[in-house]
């Protein structure tokens, strides 16, 4: 992974503490959600190996720091510093909420406790890869409980920013409860299941529809998805039943989805396809998919893409990182940030995760009951134990989005969970506060 | 360039294409602006450096086909096609629109001509990887606007979907018209401008602002950009002013701007400090930047993160890859989608680029005095010339944009331009029309 996938200013940074004699303190790094995105009364955390990934591989190489010297903002750095560059590792500890955690407004995602430049430059990227994966993989989840147990598959590739990103996006929208992707890469990488058959292509590409369906039913069988309106649906619906099985069902992907889904659902049981599925796509998002069920559509299938692979009315939600402690001269010191609307808390923090609530305490605080939800990934470099994988973190998606209360699961916003402050940290905001006044 | 990074789809239509035969019928799909993103008058083209590499270096490798071979959608397929995916090039022709041009509704961005499965395999890639870096100029085009001369730097790379989108989305906003970024890696890979200077964290990792403020000067020199906000943002600028040059300026993060920026001015200039600079950051989009610059705040530079980097209130526009000629039996066919609200039409096309208006006609059809936009990058396979770079997109982009009449130029939705049909294109869509009812 390169040491240049940063914003400038952490390297910046890193060259003035390491000329102030500053590289060895000790620092603790905050990732915390300041506000949910809109729309969400929580997010399920996703994209952490990634992060660990980085950390784990972070490296400067010569043409890299070649390209720093050359700054003019590196100037007046002296080569010690691009010599420690060249032999920079992460040395540090991550400690994380595992994959698939629901987290609600104020609560840290992840603490970079290591010295002071190694855990000032990973912030670019941790954050990056962090917020948009619980993005997409709190869409998903808002999909799924849209759909009352009709399946959602990821289709967005194709809108995801950047191919690359579809891939992760695919992951983080199975973790978030789709049944899985169109994106065959993600299945490979990470043992997701993958959808897909035909598209209009497919139907233009022979000279009429009906040799289309044939060719395709050849191909794949009881798999066979016919993609009915490139001419007529209810025309296609027709030419689909009049083939008959092997079928696994039919897609639509355009017209007024409630009545033709009811339509074709008809020409499919006349012609004894009873078992033969619905599926549609297009232009879909969670209120879309709410309302097809609600109006009770025969619809067996929904798969969504734009909307889920760019968390289309929510794109970004304010994630920070921020300096919780440092020690300067051997003593530890608290930090925090008290401007309007842009605090921050100060010390290393945990969540307490109670039925009902959440406590935020300092991190050597124990509360009975509770799950401590900030866990140790990484101790002195070392990933301590493989992370959970994908299927692991959607069924943890799964059983905390059903315990949480009905209001809270829904798409309105409803009033938020309470997360509270333990006494000790409310000290501590305190005597920050008195401190830097 | 891995070739599961695709839509499984693509790849059970090329086995079926494969298996009836029509692996290597001529086929040509364009890529096309089938609506403008919400909220513009315009698309900026960016993005096709990623597309040429990709078709370039196209493969399958070993175990990407042993993957397929397991999948259920595979079971009937031949070995004889995976031995073909064992062997694939990309061998056709690429044309594209060149990076920087503003396109309108209806307009294709790129035309792939290759055999069938080459031109099919990349639709997914492609669209993700041109739609996203578009989406970006075009919202950079905007916010450069709005700050009437004053410059725009590019800082989102901790919003961008994924830490690698956001080396992009920073290359994508230099062709809209950003002066740079703070994403290192897109200054290294692409030689564009990049700016940075220190972040809170580096404020509170000292005992007092003032330290901070000393030793930032140190480092940086001519080129510090004092963050004044941590505690106080007066108290921040009169600091910045007591230490003195050599200083480039300061930075508001927070706060109500408009003021805050007066008020700093005036510190600063009481100060001697004429010549330096106020950068204002935190949550911009291009409406607060033309907000602050029309109540005429001092400010000389604005960073714009989040809504710049995800292209907040559009993350997505409806960009489609779409068949428009194939041969079949040796004769070519026109093809064409007349599904409701998602038509396409039939025929490899031109766009033909007059002073006031564009005329879409056939691809071989000229247009006395017209620029024909869509032009060949790749052919045969291979790379005709070395693309032009960012910084020939951006004076591009910056010529067409100057060009645009002040409506289409603005923030606010305007009539559009129009994009006619010429008499050719008509005559093929109405052919096509009545051949396919």
């Amino acid at each position: 992974m390169t040491g240049l996938l940063t914003d400038l200013y952490e390297l910046t940074m890193s060259a003035g503490y390491f000329e102030a004699g500053k590289a060895k303190q000790k620092a603790t790094f905050e990732l915390s959600l300041r506000r949910l995105p809109s729309n969400r009364n929580f997010v399920i955390v996703a994209g952490l190996p990634q992060c660990v990934e980085y950390l784990l591989n972070l490296r400067f190489t010569a043409e890299e720091i070649a390209y720093l010297r050359g700054l003019p903002q590196f100037a007046q750095v002296s080569p010690a510093f691009f010599d420690y560059l060249s032999g920079f590792r992460f040395s540090g500890d991550l400690f994380a909420v595992p994959e698939g955690t629901p987290l609600f407004a104020g609560e840290p995602m992840m603490m970079v406790r290591a010295p002071l430049i190694e855990a000032q430059i990973p912030e670019t990227y941790l954050l990056s890869a962090i917020t948009f994966q619980s993005l997409i993989a709190t869409k998903a989840a808002r999909m799924v409980e849209a759909g009352s147990g009709r399946g959602i598959v990821e289709f967005g590739t194709r809108r995801a920013h950047t191919p690359e990103a579809g891939v992760l996006a695919a992951r983080a929208a199975y973790i978030g409860g789709c049944l899985g992707t169109s994106n065959s890469l993600t299945g490979l990488r990470y043992g997701i299941p993958v959808f897909g058959t035909a598209a209009h292509s497919w139907v233009l590409s022979f000279s009429n529809e009906m040799d289309s369906f044939r060719q395709l039913q050849k191909l794949l069988g009881p798999q066979t998805v016919q993609l009915i309106d490139t001419y007529d649906t209810l025309e296609g619906a027709r030419r689909a039943a009049e083939l008959g099985p092997p079928l696994w069902g039919v897609r639509l992907d355009s017209g007024d989805i409630v009545t033709l889904a009811r339509q074709v659902r008809t020409i499919l049981d006349q012609a004894g396809l009873r078992d033969s599925k619905i599926m549609v796509t297009g232009d879909l998002d969670e209120q879309k998919i709410r309302s097809i069920v609600s109006d009770g559509a025969p619809v067996d299938l929904f798969g969504v893409g734009t909307e889920l692979a760019t968390s289309g009315d929510a794109p970004s939600m304010g994630t920070v990182y921020k300096l919780v402690e440092v020690d300067i001269c051997g003593i530890k010191r608290f930090t925090a940030k008290f401007s309007e609307n842009k605090g921050t808390l100060p010390g290393a923090k945990q969540i307490f995760r109670l039925p009902d609530r959440d406590v935020l305490g300092r991190v050597a605080e124990c509360c009975a009951g509770a799950e401590a939800l900030l866990q140790p990934v990484i101790l002195g470099g070392n990933l301590i134990e493989p992370l959970p994988d994908a299927k692991t973190a959607q069924a943890r998606a799964a059983e905390a989005i059903a315990k949480l209360p009905a209001g809270l699961r829904g798409l309105e916003v409803a009033p938020p969970r309470p997360v509270e402050h333990s006494n000790d940290l409310m000290a501590l905001i305190e005597r920050t506060r008195r401190n830097l006044a």
